[in-house]
């Protein structure tokens, strides 16, 4: 078993020979000193989120590379919705003691591959004991200045609400995970691409860029839930967002496992959260400018609903009208945003 | 019980009622957005430190409030040591099942008391579930510019290495704390001073701009042990560090708590770790001057040695030179240099 130094000394190789680099533009002082500093001359975006052993992820499914991506991926998304360009990461590891060192090196080589693909420092972080593997990551970005940034509030209604990539992946892909009978009868690819999407999700800061430079007044990434992120942007911005059901673009593979496992489908894609794509709130005009941009990043841009006077986030669909609902983390279960 | 975001908002309640402000200088967009966002003419400075329900502390002794105190003291310490103003913090909580709402806010009002006291907004965070307490804590600071901030290198042969307050103190506390008959024969006051050297200590973040303004060349922060930090700094510096142990500035009760233990009082000033005041390189020239900054801040400036031409830390008494030590996190052991 390696001492706390020799970790965090292999743990910093493990870093930078998954491609994460050690110079990052700004930054002036990077790991090994009491703290990273960096010079920039916009505005310095911060953003913090962890995933917990047993609450956000199990060991199987997961491997400690998905771990660690998927840890500095959901907070990387944070910075996406913002529409900040990523600078640096921090991370503070939990490691139980089953867990070898190497899978720690493991956890740091998803770490550092997603980071070199982002050009992302890790400029900091430590190691501790714990009862179960935990990742607390903080992400630093940049953005020319504050104006720049695009915030929850600021949708207006008349605006266009659209959803960047598809929905329901992440959630299919974790009753797939529990009840692996439930993938028999899809594609072996299309059940690849879920699987990928729960344990490997993909911040979207290029489109999210795209979106902030072709007019988007509000922006939040789908971490809760359609109707719990729907209801978030709704608040902040002071107006209702209306969602049509029928529009939601399903990741394929989503349909089949929902009927499957004998669930609606578009409850996966409205209620299930961890899909990381990007909720937009849009000047009508801008629709198709819009649509241009995302499309030349290989994602799609969906219309999905409205902006309108009013408050809350309303699902509708042919049947009627539900309520938005989220997973709550302290109650680990599907919350109401009534609650 | 409540759930995830009423948790969160009655948490941002007590950060404020606690003294925590919700606005500081370059603070844009504070909670309550994907990120938070800055803008600032000066340097970043960033550090993360997390605390470890039984790793970290133990409760009983400490109080939920302590906690969130401790927490938060320890990242600002990594500030202080680079001389850099504090002004946002970020907090991520694991709370186990077994710790009640209150409990949790219990902790808030220790995070934001100490927020309130350094003038720092608590600008983020999230709650999870978890097995075990833990706060994942994140620092933001400002500096007049990059080559205002003390690094752990610089330091040169024939600088002085002073420390600032007392040491020891936080080790004979977790003595006692964790055999109460050590206690018996100090008096009171000293007992609770010791006592509260462990559960709350204070960040040295003025004493830090003291120092800095006076000319420090090099500066950590004492959290791993005087051996181990004096190592780092060592290291950095590229001089080798040499400390009189003899010279070493005890805290009242430290010599009857080891006494009482069988233990030797420098081991625990020296190995202990926790103490949180700053060990400095300065320039000869410049001890008067530092001591007299210091001390108009109410805390005792004490050489305890000197950089030289060499390498390495070494602890010297009139018995011999002893390896530096200090705490190891992953072995739960005090480790050596050597490791």
């Amino acid at each position: 078993m390696l001492s706390e130094f020799e970790l965090i000394a292999a743990i910093r190789e493990r870093l930078a020979l998954a491609g994460a680099p050690r110079v990052v533009p700004g930054l002036i002082i990077g790991s090994g000193d009491d703290a990273a500093a960096s010079d920039r001359a916009g505005a310095t975006v911060v953003s913090v989120d962890a995933l917990v052993e047993g609450v956000h992820f199990r060991m199987p499914p997961f491997e400690p590379r998905d771990v660690g991506h998927k840890a500095l991926a959901v907070a990387l998304s944070d910075l996406a919705a913002m529409a900040a360009e990523p600078r640096e990461a921090y991370v503070q590891l939990g490691v139980p003691e089953d867990l070898p060192d190497e899978g720690v090196l493991e956890v740091a080589d998803g770490v550092g591959a997603l980071a070199g693909a982002c050009g992302i420092a890790v400029a900091g972080g430590d190691v501790s004991r714990a009862a179960q593997l935990f990742l607390a990551v903080t992400v630093v970005g940049e953005a020319a200045s504050a104006d720049s940034l695009v915030r929850r509030a600021g949708a207006r209604a008349g605006d266009l609400v659209a959803v960047t990539g598809e929905l329901g992946g992440a959630a299919a892909a974790l009753l797939t995970l529990e009840r692996p009978e439930l993938v028999r009868a899809l594609d072996p690819v299309v059940a690849e691409r879920l699987r990928r999407r729960q344990l490997d999700p993909q911040p979207r800061l290029e489109a999210a860029l795209a979106l902030q430079r072709t007019g988007a007044r509000a922006m939040i990434d789908l971490s809760d839930g359609l109707g719990a992120d729907a209801a978030h942007l709704a608040a902040a911005s002071s107006v209702a967002v209306r969602i049509e059901l029928e529009a939601l673009p399903l990741q394929d593979g989503v349909r089949e496992v929902a009927a499957a496992a004998g669930l609606d489908p578009v409850d996966l894609a409205a209620a299930g959260g961890e899909d990381y794509e990007l909720l937009v709130a849009l000047p009508p005009e801008r629709e198709e400018q819009a649509r241009a941009a995302v499309e030349r990043l290989g994602l799609e841009l969906t219309v999905i609903g409205a902006a309108d006077a009013g408050a809350g986030a309303e699902l509708r669909s042919a049947e009627g009208v539900r309520p938005p609902a989220g997973f709550d983390q302290m109650r680990r279960r599907v919350r109401r945003s009534s609650e």
